[in-house]
């Protein structure tokens, strides 16, 4: 088992990873890390019937009350519905400030669970068991909960650490291709801003053949360094961001259908290594080489068929945008980041010059 | 114009005391407080036409945008609804998180407010500026966000300290008699626990005559001394529940509609002097000393008729319980408050002793 501990301003974040966890350790490091005995373990209907069975019953036999609550699967059930349901659940599981929200499952029920643990009763225990590659390389780790509102994603939310954050890489064998992808999106930009040695394990193997334990550590690793060094976003922390800017603007115009998040967020930093090209900071060399793996790795490279006007008129209405101007993330050498501050009106005039690639108009 | 700072783990928050501050230094405050230039004022209905105009134009006058959201006055609308409403009001605003709430009003708009500044965006800049006494005196200070969900009070809410506290003692000027007495319940509280010469400021005078911009800002002291040894409500900040498990109870018993907050606290407290008398630790006569006082300010001293076993039941739903004990606080002395560990059985034998008061059934 490999064990980490996250030392944030709130509290210690403590990380296990290990192959059958869920069978097994789980329960007795929830039972040493939370006072109270009563637990909530929300997941949604996907993966309930997968996980949930050996979590409750061990943390049962550690003496546990366990009361578990199955969301509708899917980003569209990230609202404030659902979390007036968690609550309902919280009361319902006579939760204290001495009890413990366990959130199983991908990044939306992380995200749901751990703002409903940061904030019932102004915060209480919280436990992440997250059971996709992108909650174990990014979400889960971190610190940051939220929901979506009709208006805006994430618009809702808080900093709230884990207690613990137990990952069980066996629960990747029951995920289908595309949802591998989308986590290695993620991992691909860890190797891309500060691990370069990432990519040997990720180059010439076929999803099937990645080391997903290794991938998990070392993403995990990479991303605790920065919540280390810039818990609260404020910084260094914004590096974090590469890919994600024009990603997020490609998955707003496309209703958040067409795309898995991590497969925006490969087309933005395919798009970020272009841009960083034209500007002299990114080697041309970077993009034939990134690309051809994330091609590899079963994700898309080039943009919609979107009008850069409402691409970068998505840009604006980004939460990361302060006043007129943002931080683009840029690579200048493979492991390597910067950010680079820039005007809408400058970075309209640099998308511009992007020379056009198949499937996307001038 | 008296100035504080607390230096809490978040953020320092600065606290200004001043007459006249809505109409004079609050908007150039809030400009030197806060990066971005837009903000939202959360008010309600009642304060609104009384106090919105002036902060608005001399916010307008440091360069803000403003927008204005009045809600429905009353503990009856801290709600989940409510919250949405201000969520909407901040995107209507464009706020960033460099932006600024502005709660404006009382106790109830404080909480509302902010605890939205806690989730929009995951914590933007939060300005308190308390109307009531209770909230000058209080729930303006420490942080303590929430709102009620329907089975229960306060369920839901983050520790969010304000950047700043703006306190125009003026404002009581308006408010009628009973809401001042209301929050001179709370000063009365911290006379017992922390600052018996608060007595010397109250006793033999009427409510028409107190010194009210001092009586703030010793209370606000008191209570920042508090907050800054347990920001987080684990240990000594438990002292300030003073008169206020039993007055929760009494408050959830009578629908939150009989009593305003501060006569069911006043009520709290001197059955907790009570039950501190029979266990030996409070001195009698501060019994009848701080009846007569509360008396005179126009606050309840006794129960209304409830069944003992029914105020037990409502404590038992209280959010401070640790499993099945609970931390009473007791006074052995005027200034000095104890914390005194006792099971829910202990508490009920310990009110069975209690002699009989006018209107209390046995």
């Amino acid at each position: 088992m490999i064990a980490l501990t996250l030392p944030t301003a709130g509290r210690q974040s403590e990380i296990r990873i290990a192959r059958g966890l869920l069978h097994s350790e789980a329960a007795p490091l929830v039972a040493a890390t939370v006072p109270g005995r009563r637990a909530l373990i929300v997941s949604d209907t996907n993966v309930e019937p997968i996980h949930l069975a050996p979590l409750a019953s061990g943390l049962q036999q550690a003496g546990f009350t366990t009361l578990s609550l199955a969301l509708e699967p899917g980003e569209q059930n990230k609202t404030a519905a659902s979390l007036e349901r968690i609550y309902r659940a919280c009361h319902l599981a006579g939760l204290t400030r001495r009890d413990t929200i366990i959130a199983l499952g991908g990044g939306v029920i992380g995200d749901l669970a751990g703002f409903a643990a940061a904030t019932w009763q102004r915060g209480i225990y919280l436990v992440q068991v997250p059971t996709t590659l992108m909650a174990q390389v990014d979400s889960s780790v971190g610190g940051k909960t939220a929901i979506d509102m009709p208006y805006a994603k994430n618009t809702v939310g808080a900093f709230y650490q884990p207690h613990a954050i137990l990952v069980d890489p066996d629960t990747l064998d029951t995920l289908p291709p595309a949802r591998l992808s989308d986590g290695l999106a993620e991992v691909v930009k860890y190797a891309a801003i500060r691990d370069p040695g990432l990519l040997d394990l990720l180059e010439g193997r076929s999803l099937a053949d990645l080391d997903y334990a290794t991938l998990v550590e070392r993403s995990i690793r990479t991303k605790a360094d920065y919540v280390l060094a810039d818990e609260f976003d404020q910084g260094l922390r914004m590096q974090l961001n590469f890919g994600h800017t024009l990603g997020h603007a490609i998955e707003q115009l496309t209703g958040y259908e067409a795309y898995f998040h991590g497969e925006a967020v490969s087309i933005g930093m395919m798009l970020a290594l272009r841009l960083g090209a034209i500007l002299g900071i990114t080697p041309p060399g970077l993009i034939d080489r990134l690309g051809s793996l994330l091609t590899a790795l079963g994700l898309p490279t080039t943009p919609p068929p979107l009008p850069a006007e409402r691409l970068l008129g998505a840009v604006r209405g980004d939460k990361k945008l302060l006043g007129d101007s943002l931080n683009l993330i840029l690579i200048r050498e493979l492991g390597e980041a910067i950010i680079h501050p820039l005007s809408l009106n400058e970075l309209a005039m640099l998308y511009a010059k992007l020379p056009p690639t198949p499937g996307a108009p001038a």
